[in-house]
């Protein structure tokens, strides 16, 4: 790609100067979505779901320079890339293959002319199998009984995909098995959930790429203890998810299941990899696993063979630089009118801002600006009644609303206001679109609204496990083409280093304290010195 | 106070000016850290809890320009005013005293002459005596057995603010009793709640201030039909907190129990009335919400009586109108590093930024720019391994760290590279900080952190329920200062009723073709239309 800085790409000037206009009285939302045919011109009805951007602040002119920029940037052809294995991943010189993990075609998809998909597939066929026998009880713990609980320990992403799939698909879960999620090195976390399991039907997934991962360590050693205290054998209670070779693999720590995971499956694209896969299928049965890949596997068709025009997530991330890198707003918010994906925001949080989160090309030059932007969000109706204030008077911020069509639960028709809640549900999701596209003027200022305010939505036709796959490859391609367009690369995140070489260092010290509490923190900075003198006095 | 516009008044005249010294390189945060006594200069140990903000971009001239700020807006007085019953809601002619319902002090606080802390200890007591009754078995459901579990129907601030304290301290909570938010009118919310209890033990508490919030009574709806489908009386499993005289205090639909709610307490203020005060009364016992109520009252009294120099949530405030005002930060984190404080940010979010994102003044006047700020946040570690990439290489935002001295559990002390769980968390909240505030130069760009990136870094002792009054009280103060800061209401909420004006439109329609299938949406937009028909249609 070229190292022409992005401001100075031909079509970013353009935009730049568009932007300008756009920012005119007369472009205001509430006039162009007046124009003839406007959700038409500005939606896509492909691959299963509808994406409409007739409320984002773009006009024809607008669309034409984006898809100008798409073309510049040789999108298709870095997706394309990035399919077929190509070491995208320039800066850890690997292939990024989350699509392979969800691929059901027989083509080969080779790294360095291996072909990756008999490792990709004998991995699900060992899932299938793991979780079959988990069910049918010929997987039991030490003393017999049959599985009852999984604790999940793993952190980021190994675990916030999970825990949003499961979430969103909870009501679809076997009622026998409760699911929870071990993440946080805080104690707290650790406490309250071996007060809600029964250690004898306990499962204990350990997921950990390097399995080095401090927090994940941390809590496994404590789960291990656990365990043998009650008299329980860690070889019958724990799999890991782990690389091969690692000590999470290790032949002399003998483990109900080990599953791998590969160096070309980034954590916060791994939710259909083995890390996904080992709790989802014990949890919802690996059937409705499988049909979530299905979903996000027909997503990535379309991703990578649409043209632009026609491509939804490609035409979302254009629209989403558009709105950060040219319109100069600062945060966008995900709002699912859903509370089943109550836990879809922090997944994309972590997706969009740890892989876009990024100062410098691929290639290392400092960018202008940084890239990527804030990413935040809970359900609606709820958020109407916290953040809307401000969304609708305050600073804006682009929206995505997400709407499910049919509800899983029909059986509820009680009306009020002559309308089932899920009516309800809808009139809101279409009524906040819309007030915050066009405001209302008002001779009371506190009334007044500006209206002008971008959002798209994105539509469902059920909370189905194929239609999940589908939002969570919808997320994960608009992550990735954000990048091309940015120029940087995704599946990076030297930002996270420096945070954790300080607390090794830290750690240390306290270390050094609790073998010989005559240990003075006399190497530390005054600041960090009186927070680890607190620590040990327990009190302020 | 003054019409002045805010950019206009002396103090803020030469804050503009110090920004520009504050931006230089000398000024850069691991410049300012090394300065002698930083720590000691810029942080409180006050009220039971300790603030530090000697890793937020400031100097001591900026303090001082800050407090002559504060001096000019009145902030003490203003803050005192509230207290004593002043209509500091001028947009609504309502006083703010929700620092009354935490008050056990023998004083009179009266509106309009009138003293109100009779009515509000008499509430206290009624919820008192209510959930002691509660679990004795006084009080029970239609067939006679005790209630184990209770569904809180409420939404916004009759919702998030109950959810928080109720996860925060849930490791106190009585194990015989399941608390569940019935918040959002998605019917999914309603689904999965009925389908994890058991109707018999059921308690249901309706809240809303008005009675006439469009998801509660929906919900509220399909509760009573729930409950009379298995034959149990409402007027046994129903409990209303709301105004007196609503239809929800209404002796022809008689209730289990009815608790009053006042004008002069706002929803997102409400957590130490009745609001929050019957769900944790009867989850954590009436004696722990009484010590959350004491913990909170102790910050109100240091919030009115502390000198603007010593002052916790006022120095807050001033430092968070710096950065999003004079700074041009756009959005603010909430990082408790606790996981019971998983909840925190979702309330904060809603009280800050319902009450700040205004863009008028108190008095009816446009502001330069918007109020208020973004606030989202998960809790630290988990954090670290989501969006702090972006935190440390992307755009900067500002960060509340909140941490714990002692944690609850204190019987799992495996260590784990030397340290506890606990002591491996703070050696990661004080690592994060430090590498925020000093950076890293690197000779690879991919490896280089521009530091400069603020925080502060706020202590509880442990968390008690005491501990968690103070926590929401310093965070409530911190809103108000701010608005007082900026000139605003922060007690309306205008910005929510476009929306739901354009709702009601909606569900009309929606209502009309329910009555009659051939209705066609032929008033609304296209766009709207469009959306209808897609609903009817059951599919894309």
């Amino acid at each position: 790609m070229s190292c022409q800085k992005f401001f100075e790409i031909p079509a970013c000037k353009k935009l730049l100067s568009h932007a300008g206009v756009i920012n005119s009285p007369e472009k205001h939302l509430k006039n162009l979505i007046k124009e003839e045919n406007r959700l038409e011109k500005f939606s896509l009805n492909r691959a299963g779901v509808f994406y409409d951007f007739s409320r984002q602040r773009v006009d024809e002119k607008a669309m034409e320079l984006l898809f100008e920029l798409a073309e510049d940037r040789k999108l298709n052809e870095m997706f394309n890339d990035m399919v077929i294995g190509k070491k995208i991943n320039v800066t850890e010189n690997r292939a990024a293959l989350h699509t392979a993990t969800r691929s059901f075609s027989d083509d080969p998809v080779c790294v360095d002319g291996r072909d990756v998909m008999p490792e990709t597939r004998k991995v699900r066929d060992d899932i299938k199998q793991f979780a079959s026998q988990i069910h049918s009880g010929k997987i039991r713990g030490t003393t017999g009984k049959k599985f009852k609980y999984i604790v999940v320990i793993g952190i980021g992403g190994s675990y916030l995909g999970a825990e949003f799939v499961s979430c969103a698909l909870s009501d679809l879960a076997d009622k026998d098995i409760k699911i929870n999620f071990l993440a946080n090195v805080d104690i707290h976390n650790f406490g309250r959930i071996v007060s809600l399991i029964d250690p004898e039907t306990t499962l204990w997934i350990v997921i950990s790429k390097t399995y080095t991962t401090a927090e994940t360590m941390a809590n496994t050693k404590l789960a291990y203890a656990f365990m043998e205290g009650k008299g329980l054998l860690p070889s019958k209670h724990f799999v890991t998810v782990t690389s091969k070779g690692s000590p999470g693999d290790d032949p002399l720590n003998p483990v109900a299941g080990s599953f791998h995971m590969f160096d070309y499956i980034g954590g916060r694209y791994s939710v259909t990899s083995a890390v996904g896969g080992v709790p989802l299928s014990i949890y919802l049965g690996y059937e409705r696993f499988e049909s979530f890949l299905k979903g996000a596997e027909k997503m990535d068709i379309h991703a990578v063979k649409a043209v632009a025009r026609e491509n939804i997530p490609l035409t979302a991330a254009l629209i989403s630089v558009w709105n950060t890198s040219f319109l100069g707003y600062q945060a966008q918010a995900v709002i699912p009118y859903a509370s089943p994906l109550s836990r879809l925001a922090p997944h994309i949080q972590q997706l969009n801002m740890e892989s876009n989160g990024k100062s410098i090309t691929k290639e290392g030059d400092f960018l202008d600006e940084p890239a990527g932007t804030i990413i935040f969000g809970e359900p609606g109706t709820n958020a109407q009644h916290s953040f809307f204030q401000l969304a609708h008077q305050g600073k804006a911020f682009p929206i995505d609303f997400i709407g499910v069509i049919n509800p899983f639960y029909k059986e509820y028709q009680e009306k009020s206001k002559g309308v089932t809640n899920h009516q309800e549900l809808w009139s809101n999701m279409l009524a906040q679109a819309m007030a915050l596209a066009v405001g209302k003027d008002d001779d009371n200022n506190a009334k007044y609204f500006s209206g002008n305010r971008p959002s798209s939505t994105f539509l469902l036709e059920d909370l189905s496990p194929e239609n999940i796959g589908r939002l969570l490859s919808f997320y994960e391609a608009k992550t990735v083409f954000e990048a091309f367009i940015w120029d940087i690369n995704p599946f990076d995140q030297f930002g996270v280093e420096l945070g954790k070489t300080n607390a090794s260092g830290i750690r240390s010290n306290i270390a050094a304290k609790n073998e010989n509490s005559d240990y003075a923190f006399d190497k530390t900075d005054p600041i960090t010195r009186f927070y680890l003198d607190t620590l040990f006095a327990g009190r302020l």
